[in-house]
């Protein structure tokens, strides 16, 4: 199965819209925060990761997000985060909101490890992920 | 086809993270966004097509977005964005992101149509949606 | 001296610029969720208290921020918050925050206590703060 | 009286809260993308600048603002930027809101001209403004 991480998140006044409930946008700002959470509840802090790996980051390619229940400001939701597949030099990401015992939103996402491009260090590259990271999470 | 909607964003510094590239969950705003600037083009501005059609507002309750190639700040970027599908009380969106010619981003949502919920106030539910809406997109 | 609420932030990836430091408005974010934790830690929720006051909101007016030390991504930061001056119907906030023992940025606020205008529930009007409410900051 | 630049922002549905008026943060950002725009009506790019001139950025130490009007989203405000006061190495930049002819905010900024540290790479350090960077700005 693997680590699961679990984070509880406030809805603040500044995360809604005039409809009174979450703006979308911000679930993403959120699930990228739980995605770092998940990394450092592994060992992996992401500001001493990009240090000790010589990366750049874990950049997104590919997310979906479905959105079955609203939140509204002063709403607490949970947020479960999870290391979905490892693959060579990318890895999924699932992450599943409740607003109690019922399931909010469920996301994915793909993300790659990159280091800067040996030939132009204004680019960026995929890396091999180094299997020390990938069995953190088992 | 359909009316498609361009137009062009320029890359703040505000909308990049550390690595200078955009912070993902700002192209959900961007999206966000375009897709008004979609109904507006279609002669629906959104602060006066809730009003006409007495809706609470058309929110997200599925989006994919791949990406592609990144961008900087600095960098002006173009979306390009439709009425995929229409269905009764739901619709489709595609927005397509160019840097010059190449495509950087393609991202899908699928948005309802929805009112004040008769008997709740507080809550709100899909309605179906005009077809003279839909029209305007031809 | 009256109360002071004291939380600490930890500094996001997506809170962060290029220059990897803090992109300021989110500090202005950080202080409105820290004004909202100073009422919720007097006993006043900002969703409950805007119905049991019948209020829209405490809206900004005036805002002044000196920014001394920069924060990084992975940084922690202290907030603390004190309201500094309660008035007929708008209130000053003063937040103070810290890196370790260093003060890094000082900020203030002058808020508004309003609720709909009794002619037009398109239009708010400030309100009396009631005496209770500021008695709970004591 | 120097360069003035003036720039109309449409109100976004995402700009605003659930009182439906424009979340404060949201302008911080609203002026940082003005500073940037008045730059570049003098002929200085952002992205272009710092390399031109080797600075890391322009990062705000002190800002300040008064909102006596409030906006809503589907509004257009205008906002007109000015340098209102040149220093060795920092300078004020003054913002002025206007709903039509109604003035809605006022907004002060002083930044400081910054490279690297020249014994630190991860530090940042004011340097001395270029007088032909001043003088573009008459």
């Amino acid at each position: 199965m693997g680590l699961i991480n679990r984070r509880d998140v406030f809805i603040e006044w500044g995360d809604c819209d005039p409809a009174g409930i979450v703006y979308y946008p911000r679930y993403f700002v959120m699930f990228d925060n739980a995605t770092v959470a998940l990394f450092a509840a592994a060992g992996l802090p992401k500001h001493e990761m990009v240090t000790t790996y010589d990366i750049v980051g874990i950049p997104m390619v590919d997310t979906r997000s479905r959105f079955h229940i609203p939140s509204r400001w002063g709403d607490t939701i949970t947020i479960e985060s999870r290391i979905a597949q490892w693959k060579r030099s990318s890895f999924d990401v699932e992450h599943r909101v409740f607003k109690g015992s019922d399931l909010a939103i469920e996301a994915w996402e793909t993300r790659v490890w990159v280091g800067r491009h040996p030939n132009d260090p204004e680019r960026i590259k995929s890396q091999e992920i180094p299997q020390d990271v990938k069995t953190r999470f088992d």
